[in-house]
């Protein structure tokens, strides 16, 4: 299971604050991996509001559709996290499984089972034995304390090569708010949403239902606009937590012109978090920015971003450092959007290579191969139609996704 | 560029029969390769009917728009293939180098170039100089042969490790009637249609408009069925020509019973040729059969097992010889078409590994294992939903394809 730790790893990791009204504890249960942690247990202060983004699968998992059925009663007293195992596609055990952890979870906080969230990643199609929580959870809230936020980065890491944490600190009316978060995916990921587990926890007091517009809102440009694979997890969640401790006035209402405020940090702290999933990805050598613009629309746009970031042919020559444009024109056609071939222009950074469908004449190859051997590429398609515009980020295939998704389970 | 032979490449090649009504030459017109033939002509004698499907791409080449302008004439006198440069993202140099090709082989033909029809294959983005076909054209009308089928099968090669021919010999009326088809194609192979080219010949007389029906009837469960990497081609492009000399009354419509005879013949060998395609696929180890059925309609049949065949992790799975259902049901769950977690089953070959949405009582690890180290993989899930079903073929995705696709422009 142990692979390289990716290229692409920070140098260095954020010692994120400790936010009053959330304590936390990690533990090994043992459930698939041997000597890490693979259980996180986080307990909120009563008066935690809650949101979340979950998978748009059809096949979702057990713990995905628990955390659908609490989700609209807007509160969270405890979140339950476990890696190796994704309780997916287990059929009436993994309901089963479900409901006895969050009963055992409500039980360790004196909570009802209605404020518990759920969360669980890893192999999909084998019954998770919750049996194995139980003792697990008693002890963990008996040791639960507010730091460090590394500890449950940790203990959510699959296949993973480093651990994933994020954290903004803005000033409200005066006073110091906190959000920190935490991701895990390298693998089987795309929007909608990545295999991805990401929970952030704020102290800022914000009704339910406006944290859940601002959750949605940057979703889109942030873990919604990244793609290792263009494979969608069955597990997929995001969920934001607010305590409420700040000792401001809360957010009632989207008009509120501190929401802007807010929400503008909370993109900050999922973007960040999603470019690592990204600079993660399974195998990669490479991160790559896919912007598009003169699309007829914003969603014009990300579709044929998408179609760039998904595509292997496109994904195999960056990681050969070839600067092969054909390949991007391939690309956008077939994501079946509007784009007239001769009008496109397409530029690697900020060299020209494709100009009114065709070479650009100002063409440097020796420029552009020396831009392919970055770590960080930016790759701009131009079409010239309109004004619709977005980006997606991905990296490159190699050997190394080969490496490690064909001998996964077994 | 030179790639192993693919370990699913045939065994041995058919000798195809000599066809009343066309001939063809092959030469090295050194566009790209050296040392081998890169452009075909064929010849088709007067009265010769002309159907033809192309790419969906929205930035199709020079030499699809070329064609798309000539169909709707439903004849042909000529065929001009090269390979080595797909002249497709080279703006208005590619119309004027396609129109000039079409003008060289309408003067070596002597006929007009409505009835000249082009396909070009190989990089993208690079202008093809038509100039190269000077001479060269005139040439090879010069020595214009009924065979062998080999020669136009390899000239038309890329990144193809082995030929691709195939023929079909029917009985309609009690006159022998033949159809001899060629492909070429191994990466960039997605439906609507594969980066292929396909060129089939019959000497049955038939209307263009019955030839085109059952073309585009015919190429949704051939060519439109197969994938190696969701990628799309600019140049996809399937041509039929009916030289109408076999001595029977031609078809006239496709109420004719013995359309639906012809029909199932040609259908044969676009299935072969397609498969083949598929059995080429750039790295290749095993060719995967995804069958679907008890869908809500074929459609939706179609979409899943699309989704399945095109994932990266269902197949790096299948390279790594692991019966990984959970990621089969992550890739019926991310197809957004209606399935459902607990209904859904699993078998690979007879092996059933999953059922009612869990893993099966009788699975068999063991058996299952040995059944994965196979060439030839069978991989059905029942939705059991509906009467839907479709069947995609695909390979698995193993470290050939990246060593393949890292470099090939350069």
């Amino acid at each position: 299971m142990a692979h390289p730790v990716s290229p692409l790893a920070p140098k260095s990791y954020p010692e994120l604050p400790a936010i009053d009204g959330v304590r936390f504890a990690t533990a090994e249960a043992g459930i698939k991996y041997k000597n890490r942690t693979d259980v996180l247990l986080m307990a909120f202060d009563a008066g935690t509001t809650a949101a979340g983004v979950v998978t748009k699968s059809k096949c979702s998992s057990a713990a995905v559709d628990w955390c659908k059925a609490n989700l609209p009663g807007g509160l969270a007293r405890g979140l339950v996290v476990n890696s190796g195992n994704a309780n997916a596609f287990t059929g009436a055990k993994g309901a089963q499984s479900v409901a006895l952890t969050a009963e055992l979870a409500a039980k360790a906080l004196g909570c009802s089972t209605a404020e518990i969230f759920l969360a669980s990643t890893g192999v999909i199609g084998e019954p998770l034995d919750a049996n194995k929580f139980e003792g697990v959870l008693d002890t963990m809230a008996t040791r639960l304390g507010d730091g460090p936020w590394m500890d449950p980065a940790k203990a959510i890491m699959t296949t993973d090569t480093f651990p994933k944490l994020y954290g903004a600190i803005l000033e409200i009316d005066g006073v110091e708010v906190k959000i920190n978060g935490i991701a895990k995916g390298s693998g089987m990921i795309a929007p909608d949403m990545a295999t991805m587990l990401s929970f952030v926890v704020t102290d800022m007091p914000i009704a339910a239902p406006v944290l859940q517009a601002l959750l949605s809102r940057h979703v889109a440009t942030s873990f919604n606009a990244v793609t290792v694979d263009s494979d969608t997890s069955t597990s997929d969640t995001l969920l934001a937590f607010a305590t409420g401790k700040a000792a401001v006035e809360p957010i009632e209402s989207l008009d509120d012109p501190r929401a802007e405020t807010f929400g503008e940090a909370l993109r900050d702290v999922l973007f960040d978090l999603a470019i690592q999933v990204v600079r993660d990805g399974e195998g990669a050598t490479k991160q790559v920015s896919v912007h598009v613009e003169g699309a007829v629309d914003d969603a014009s746009a990300f579709r044929i971003a998408k179609s760039i970031a998904d595509s292997p042919l496109v994904k195999t020559a960056i990681a050969g450092e070839d600067a092969n444009w054909g390949r991007v024109v391939m690309a956008v056609g077939k994501a079946g959007e509007p784009a007239d071939r001769d009008k496109l222009s397409i530029r690697f950074g900020d060299l020209l290579v494709a100009k009114n469908g065709e070479r650009a004449p100002i063409y440097d190859e020796a420029a552009t191969s020396a831009y392919m051997k970055g770590e960080d590429l930016e790759l701009t398609v131009s079409l010239a139609l309109g004004e619709g515009r977005a980006t997606v980020y991905t990296c490159d295939l190699t050997h190394g996704y080969i490496t490690i998704n064909g001998d996964y389970r077994s």
